[in-house]
């Protein structure tokens, strides 16, 4: 890197992020501090029934202060293929199990100061769990949507639906279904 | 909220984000941690040449240790019009100015931890500011890259372009433009 880091110090260590602050050198001699929250990245399913229809899940972003529609997602575990998170996230959260995951695509959510990765898949050959969905405490707000592919791509175009990663996941289904 | 905050702590003051911890209850009783990271939220164009090229930016990206292809966008001065913002660091960051802005979209680039939002808007009628780029050192790594939208879009297709809100503002202009 033409940034050479001076020193790192680690201000917190939290459940999905670890906050590092590096004091860093310019190639003038300038010195500044960058920021980098540390997280594990995840993975994401566009479910799509046979039906046409894709799962979506709704619920409340703490950060936001409010409920968002949102494709299943989930952390990695340390080391986990992200396939294979896609397809438990899809489980856990839904209730579905996928047969097959495409890969769509893997990107940085912020990379301005988060390392975040995401990659997303395209769920299909979707059965319902006889166990149904194992969420934890923590989604207890959450609830599952069937809606038709088109309408949440028009929930996207009126703004309606607001999640990068499901913004992203439901362009690149659309290309690669029709 | 479902969710009742117990407490608040503010664990770092940064350049983009605060971070902030709470305490928070579950209807059950039973308490956990919620990690908010605060971010201003940002303004993103697409800039579109009337030859049909999009203006982007290569920078390195310091939490990724790499350089990325990225529509030019930044934060948001505390108020600010998130359209005024796109036209500034626009004009910042490659020395191109837009005659117009259109919105294509608002999202969230990753609820679970951090309630940044970001502004997308298509930029048209471009010209060249006589007095070129304005970047600030820590922008001292960036280039402009002049491409035709085809092959940006077939880059998304092939992994190449990584960025969240430039595959996002990449995908939504190319069905406005057509």
């Amino acid at each position: 890197m033409e940034l050479k880091r001076v020193s790192r110090e680690t201000r917190y260590r939290g459940k999905i992020i670890d906050l590092l602050v590096d004091q860093v050198e310019y190639p003038s001699g300038n010195r500044t501090v960058r920021e980098v929250a540390h997280h594990p990245g995840g993975a994401v399913v566009v479910p799509i029934l046979d039906d046409g229809r894709v799962v979506l899940v709704y619920q409340l972003r703490y950060p936001l202060e409010r409920h968002i529609l949102e494709l299943p997602a989930g952390k990695l575990f340390p080391g986990e293929d992200p396939a294979l998170c896609a397809g438990r996230e899809l489980e856990e959260e839904t209730g579905w199990i996928a047969d097959s995951l495409e890969k769509l695509c893997s990107f940085y959510t912020s990379p301005g100061f988060c390392d975040e990765e995401l990659h997303i898949y395209l769920g299909r050959g979707l059965r319902l769990s006889p166990e149904g969905h194992k969420r934890e405490e923590g989604e207890f707000t959450m609830t599952v949507r069937l809606l038709p592919v088109a309408e949440a791509l028009e929930m996207v175009n009126q703004g309606l639906i607001k999640d990068g990663k499901t913004i992203i996941g439901l362009l690149l289904a659309r290309d690669r279904i029709r």
